[in-house]
């Protein structure tokens, strides 16, 4: 075999290396995410904070990915698409550690709210997580395949997400004004819904840089999604 | 001059390019955070709107770290120390990036809080803003000055920040059932205190690369601060 097409092997390994290990990073997350809001749902305190210790794994890969980046980059010095490709894995990766914090965050929460409280609210949450984990699902998926229109649907979809926030936050203001003693743990689902909005966020970053990578340019304005919600 | 020479000079110049943008980041960033508590207290929504349309400088500069740090690494192959600084100025990039994503959060909150409400915990909030600036300043004069001891100094005022936050959060709680009209715009007061916390969070994170970069080894556990609060 010539020397450069066993430079390209190799790239192509590396590559595959660190798509496999964004792979894993989003599952953990994903997995994150649900778990969190059923512990959150049963009141299930060991669970929670199981889910708060299992975010250092996340953390773990995330390191791998940088380290393996900057090791292709260093090694290979690839150039436009390659780079592109390789600096975008870096960026997302750097996203779904966040997107696991925010998983961590609502375990931590787990025990500061009570289930024997009957908060109706509570129970809107998980429809409200089922979308943000399917954003984020659908997203790696795009990023897998190298699809910028799978990325762009993705980002169509923040909107929605928003929109359950924006009606979120109006019932539990309105649930502290007429339950003043659980305004405390309300204000903590507050914190929740704002957590999972959020990840909707990130999602649709991540849609934005698995276009780029996937295109040399930049999505359309109108095609980003919602201005992020406050 | 000698080539190998030349290059070491050619790198040292990089460097310092990399160096002057992320303290161009970061003194956008203070002056983000600042203004928009200031812009908050005078409910001036004129310049609320300014600090949300200029974070795009921020958003600006960090691109332009990602480039350079992109290109160092690719052409100069840095090893060890040099690799490990590189490396650091594209990740603190990031954080500045979401910290001045934190201020603008703050100016967008602005026009939904009445200042002729009345609200007395607006009051507290600036000494809790001055706080976390102060730590974002000297976090990028740690890294400026590659100097580990400073970085510590970073980390251990977090727990400040933290208390200042746990007590607001009881405070705005205790308004809110005092005020129950007044519920939504506290809600929106609770978002900001929390933003102001996580500004806290990042100069921490980041004085922990500032660490790692400068002597190669993770900072001590107990050195960290606190745990991040939820």
């Amino acid at each position: 075999m010539a020397t450069h097409e066993h430079t390209i092997k190799a790239f192509d390994e590396e590559i595959g290396q660190l798509r496999g290990l964004i792979a894993q990073m989003g599952g953990l997350a994903e997995q994150a995410i649900g778990d969190a809001i059923e512990a959150l749902k049963r009141h299930d305190l060991t669970d929670a904070a199981r889910i708060v210790a299992d975010d250092k794994k996340i953390d773990l890969l995330e390191h791998q990915v940088e380290a393996l980046a900057v090791r292709i980059i260093a090694l290979r010095a690839p150039m436009a698409d390659d780079l592109r490709d390789v600096v975008a894995a870096l960026k997302i990766a750097g996203v779904i550690e966040r997107i696991g914090d925010y998983a961590k965050n609502i375990a931590k929460r787990t025990p500061l709210i009570d289930a024997h409280g009957e908060i109706e609210p509570l129970s809107i949450l998980p429809a409200m997580a089922a979308l943000a984990i399917e954003m984020v699902h659908d997203v790696l998926d795009a990023f897998a395949a190298r699809d910028p229109a799978a990325a762009v649907l993705v980002c169509e979809r923040d909107k929605a997400v928003d929109d359950f926030y924006n009606s979120l936050f109006r019932v539990l203001v309105t649930h502290m004004m007429e339950n003043p003693a659980q305004i405390g743990q309300i204000a903590h689902l507050l914190f929740i819904a704002k957590n999972l909005e959020r990840i909707g966020d990130h999602a649709t970053n991540v849609a934005e840089m698995v276009y780029f990578a996937a295109t040399g340019t930049h999505m359309a304005e109108r095609d980003r999604g919602t201005a992020p919600t406050i």
